[in-house]
């Protein structure tokens, strides 16, 4: 897959990602390291909980979903560089056996006015389950190198 | 420490975490699985990147803040029960040998009009490294459950 630059993006691109199957034990370990709740832990506890059973913590969901990215088609020059988010919500559980994929679309590309050397691009990440359901959605702010002979001409 | 109830919550609130010092190998070890880019990986890699140098994946550092929030202070009823995030940002990177804590302050509470039985505060936390340095910001709309009795009340 091409790396690209700047001027290789452009409003309404859309990238895409494989699949990733999620298993049990994988909710478990993540959630026992970083977010250990009765819900993310304990299918007992689930069933009671808001969730109403086991669901993957929503940071689990967040760092599978960048495993999908880095392993896909959104291919920017420097690498998948995060500056901020506007947006970050988890519409739905993410439960064991889904199978996750997600697609990237830009929204906006912007060449800095301070720096020649690059720019941002303002992407709308979108992680789906096997139902094509929506279980997490951010909007992005990467940076985005430009292509080195055009930076320098200008 | 007390769980609270949405009546238990009050603007201007702020709880506190401990103390998490981040290895170089749980940088890698993160990011072998989640975010296997360069600058992630290897350190001579990261030295030539944006980041001058190895960092941590920032999708790492927000799941150690939910590991610091999950037990610190912070004891919303029904669990950290975050539905969505209006922003969040990592504004520095975090390096081997970082030791993070975090802050969580209340911006807003407000009773569910739909259901009696829960409500929605607004928090923004903050994570810091041990110079005080700001490390990722995000503003999160959290899930609360109001006291049963007051609820049943109504």
């Amino acid at each position: 897959m091409t790396k690209r630059y700047l001027e290789d993006f452009a409003v309404g691109q859309v990238f895409k990602t494989g699949r990733k199957r999620v298993e049990k034990e994988e909710i478990f370990a993540f959630a026992r390291e970083f977010d250990p709740q009765p819900y993310h832990l304990d299918e007992k506890a689930a069933q009671q909980s808001v969730f109403g059973g086991l669901a993957a913590s929503g940071w689990h969901t967040a760092a599978m979903t960048m495993r999908l990215m880095v392993d896909g088609e959104f291919k920017p020059a420097a690498g998948i560089l995060g500056v901020g988010f506007d947006e970050l919500s988890w519409p739905r559980a993410v439960r064991p056996g889904d199978e996750l994929h997600a697609r990237s679309e830009v929204l906006e590309v912007r060449p800095s006015k301070s720096r020649p050397d690059r720019g941002m691009i303002r992407v709308r990440n979108t992680t789906l389950n096997q139902d094509d359901e929506v279980v997490q959605v951010f909007i992005a702010n990467l940076l985005v190198p430009r292509r080195p002979s055009e930076a320098a001409g200008k």
